[in-house]
């Protein structure tokens, strides 16, 4: 191991290795070539390179390439390109790459697969592997069953430190991923009855037995969610922490870089769910998927926009007589629909955080709607100006002013206490305070704009 | 330690503690009971309570807590938030909680706060931690500089095994930092010239010096940008990587979970910028901040919409003879900004995990104006056949279901390309990404409806 990073340029790039040269290889069948290419790279440019080959070029590279290089790009891949790049390979490339994957990664790629692929590709897998498989695909994704690996590092009370030195030195490929872990003690029935920290493994007589020098573990069940695992990891400094089934005995271990990983992983979902992108889109995907996908939230939506159109509709005559508030009608919803969003946007980072739960909708409202009459009155009167000035007419500026001012403290209000909400009675606030702030706030907003048209009609009118 | 999480229900929280209970204990000075509070509650219930205190009982509660708890808070707390805590304290006060914090997090409190009083503070904390939080207050947050810690577990070539583990095995606080780091080895310069694996550490003679079992350190500079670092990690199972200034002397550690929570960090505050919520807002800051904050991009929102409202105004007289049309202006604009954002929303993630660059953008464009043309067609014949029935009239169904049709292509044409063009040229895609794309899809949405009006007139009126 050499020292690359410090001799380059901190911006330096690796060699800029154009597509083409990786589908002249995959032409040329070059293994060689193919392995040095890889090598090159860094595991997110590898598989930015295989995600823009087409399919078929993809099948053909993952079938020639060697079972570790393959699993490296796996490993690298988010779950839903995982499958895509071993789903279609014969059962027996697949469970040659599948074994090579930790227990949580295998788990992960089997459990998205159709039933028929996953079970011909858990036939030729090694059994001790697959059995591990069948029992961690069956846990939810965000709990402590769905993040751990089954991989342990256990021993028995009466064996002795150097045995578990011995076994921490191993060169073995299987014991690499228990690395980082604790030693952890089991009885006869497999329950953990003890951890061993590295301090008294270190200090003690290396004859001495485990249970001398072992303390109790703090152990978390299969269907702790990741939530509370965030809370614990928080508050100690464990590495990992021994998972339980409901009987005690133990199943696996979950890490906290599995804890944190999860997190990162949620949270960028929340925000694409919030513009109606479900499931983990990638462009490498097929088009009618894609399509499929997204327009199941739009045509949601068209039927909220319909909603607040009528209100407009059965405005017409008003606006037939005052033309000019058409102008302005789209600028009153759209400007108080980013200030509602930007109540939502702090509400849920603040449900992230825990520092709102429930019992705090009361204490949101007051703040938001302090905030929204601050912003609702500087708002309405720039933008009330701009109408008078624009159009010449005072009242104009008025009616359009006034109803941007009340119009931003519904919305925030409505945006800082949706989430929350939400949460409340089960529902994912991420997917569904978008569409429902933004139809309130367009009806709110034409109903607001043309009835104060229609009561200053007079005015409006005559000047 | 006891097993408490395994006796519990899964999904059983903390005893319900109402707020009210804290804020007597504190009226009461009851320190006990304050510590049996805390003792009792989660680091993120406890942090929520003491965030729903005013100002003025949050400064008196941190004066009389111990330092170790008020430092826990601090620790929980978004970095916001953990100046606030801080800030307004005695100096004295302030640099005991602050020299029991790790020196990354010093340096992050001490980095927001005025000059002024973090002078104060510094000036009253152990000198040799002031000194490091100096260092590092110097670094960008988002590079090894700034996200690694001083306190570094270093050794000379000629130490032997057992003053490694005589150090690991210490029971000294200071040491507790030192945790999951290896034994780094230096020369007089201070340069890292080798690291210890726990293997060799283990399984070597006790009396060997280090120079026989050290290999060579992969190290990384202190500007190395935060995703170099994600790539480093993501290709190396490294807990830690020791940091060096540009002439090669160890300047900290920078430490595989403060990658990933900076990344998680950073994930976060790009999905708040995208409404406008810039700087960490939380709804225990000063409403008139709050309130600032927000504003400064409602109302550059405010232009904008000027902009595309001016669409409307030039064809006031179209929509004087039609005013059926003004009812669906706001439809197509929204409708097509719901499909734009949804491009952007792909564009980011698949940027972040690094599957697209600025060479992409003609492959993107592609793959979104084909996404766009099915989405258009499907959406735009939807909202064509509503208007015709609703109104009754072909020709408005067939302006307004081409208006949509078209703008969809053009809406995920730039949704999609935008940000990765913003990233070329340097600009935050998550902050501009919005505001261009909605003004954008606005004016061209505006434009094609009042535009296609305006030739289909006739038959606008005549039907």
């Amino acid at each position: 191991m050499t020292l690359p990073l410090q001799e380059e340029e901190p911006n330096s790039t690796l060699p800029n290795i154009p597509e083409r040269s990786l589908r002249s290889l995959l032409t040329d069948e070059d293994l060689d070539g193919l392995i040095a290419f890889f090598d090159l790279l860094s595991a997110s440019e590898s598989l930015r390179a295989v995600t823009q080959l087409s399919a078929k070029e993809r099948d053909h590279l993952i079938t020639i390439l060697p079972s570790e290089i393959a699993a490296e790009l796996v490993e690298e891949a988010p779950n839903e390109v995982a499958v895509d790049l071993v789903e279609r390979l014969e059962a027996d490339k697949a469970a040659e790459i599948m074994d090579t994957l930790g227990s949580d990664l295998q788990a992960d790629v089997i459990g998205e697969m159709d039933q028929e692929e996953a079970e011909a590709i858990l036939a030729e897998m090694t059994s001790e592997h697959a059995q591990d498989v069948r029992r961690l695909a069956a846990y939810d994704d965000d709990t402590a069953g769905g993040l751990m690996i089954a991989e342990v590092f256990t021993f028995r009370q009466s064996d002795s430190i150097s045995q578990v030195l011995l076994q921490l030195a191993s060169e073995e490929e299987e014991d690499e991923r228990l690395r980082g872990q604790h030693p952890y003690v089991i009885d006869e029935d497999n329950k953990p009855i003890g951890v061993v920290s590295l301090r008294s493994l270190i200090t003690s007589r290396r004859s001495a037995s485990l249970s001398s020098i072992m303390v109790p573990a703090v152990t978390v069940l299969v269907s702790t969610p990741l939530d509370d695992l965030v809370d614990l990891f928080d508050k100690h400094s464990f590495l990992g922490l021994p998972v339980v089934e409901a009987d005690g005995s133990l199943a696996g271990v979950v890490s906290r870089s599995a804890v944190e990983e999860a997190l990162h992983e949620r949270s960028e979902m929340q925000s694409l769910k919030r513009q109606g992108i479900v499931g983990d889109e990638l462009r490498s995907m097929p088009l009618l998927l894609r399509s499929r996908r997204r327009l199941s939230w739009l045509s949601a939506n068209i039927v909220l926009n319909i909603i607040a159109a009528s209100v407009i509709s059965a405005y017409e005559e008003t606006l037939a007589a005052v033309i000019a508030i058409a102008i302005f009608l789209p600028m009153v919803s759209d400007m108080s629909g980013c200030s509602g969003n930007q109540a939502v946007g702090v509400s849920m980072r603040e449900l992230t955080l825990g520092l709102v739960t429930s019992r705090d909708v009361f204490r949101v409202w007051l703040k938001e709607a302090s905030i929204g009459i601050v912003n609702g009155i500087v708002l309405g009167l720039l933008i009330g100006m701009v109408a008078w000035i624009w159009k010449g007419n005072a009242y104009l500026g008025l009616v359009i002013g006034l109803a941007l001012a009340i119009n931003t403290v519904i919305a925030v209000s409505i945006g800082g206490i949706v989430p929350i909400l939400l949460k409340r009675f089960g529902q994912d606030p991420a997917v569904a305070s978008g569409p429902l702030l933004t139809t309130v706030t367009d009806m709110a907003g034409f109903f607001l704009v043309l009835s104060l048209a229609a009561f200053f009609m007079p005015q409006l009118l005559g000047a």
